[in-house]
């Protein structure tokens, strides 16, 4: 941020009064712009056994594969915005059934936040930002061309707990060590 | 937001092309600058069966009682943000143990997450947004004067949880009901 979003004159970079961290600040009118981690929330759609799957249209990770997911936005619980995202993304409504999985992306500030749901409706159709919508079993995911490493641990931690018959809440961190040559999702 | 942070020119309120949210769009620069729920972090710090509490010395809700909590900062995961808190407003250090409640505030554009965690010394001491720092019994708890909806849940999640000797991760969409006459923060 170069501009203060209240009154326009340029911002200088310091710590606060009171505070530790250097913040935005603006020495014309005083406000401190704070900047936070946002949060992204996906959904894992169930459809008599088989998951609601999106190929992305839009970059980054352009024509790879994710469960859909996205920005929450003000005025909306978790859920919501899962469920919405997955309306958006796949033309699918899903009800959400429950939390599987909340993890850190503090590399990119992101905190990534996964539910479990049921598919209402079977019109998956693609979208905007979907260039192609499909139905698949645990055996057909294509688990070398996911987006992201939230996607692929989500993916993991659903059939993991399906398989074993009981559904919890996973937490984990996540690195951007899958960004280079060689490295694995799973990293 | 008045002003576009990147180049300072006023904003303009309306729905950018794809989108289906009114943003501040800059009609200079182009930059759409998105707001988004922010990520408030917090801990329930046990120490030899007691809780740290801490009163408020800032507003809102000057005087009322909370575990320690806060804003998520950019490169720190939620439970680095929880132990951070902690010592910022308790001066305890805390080992986190587990995730303890992931809950929605959409009212004010917020979610809260809380850990459980061990205290590794019993060392509080009020701080610059602490007037009091206290080890609490599940008995010493002042219901009545807790500062926030979420705070009251997590502490009745912790105690439900300990008391059953099993830890589970809770789930609840909160309300600005509490602030209403005569209504209580359970509401």
């Amino acid at each position: 941020m170069k501009f203060c979003s209240l009154c326009g004159h340029a911002l200088t970079r310091r710590v606060p009064p009171g505070d530790r961290l250097e913040r935005d600040v603006c020495d014309h009118c005083g406000q401190i712009e704070y900047q936070n981690p946002k949060v992204v929330v996906g959904c894992v759609p169930e459809w008599e056994g088989r998951i609601v799957m999106c190929r992305r249209a839009i970059q980054p990770r352009l024509g790879y594969w994710t469960f859909p997911a996205g920005f929450l936005e003000l005025d909306e619980t978790m859920a919501e915005g899962a469920a919405r995202e997955t309306f958006e993304e796949s033309g699918v409504r899903v009800e959400i059934d429950r939390l599987l999985a909340v993890m850190d992306v503090p590399e990119i500030g992101q905190v990534h936040v996964v539910y479990g749901g049921r598919a209402c409706s079977a019109d998956p159709h693609p979208t905007d930002e979907t260039s192609e919508v499909a139905l698949m079993a645990e055996a057909d995911i294509p688990w070398d061309e996911i987006a992201f490493p939230s996607i692929y641990h989500g993916l993991k931690y659903f059939f993991a707990d399906r398989a074993r018959g009981q559904w919890s809440v996973h937490t984990r961190r996540l690195t951007s060590r899958w960004k280079r040559a060689g490295a694995k999702l799973s990293d």
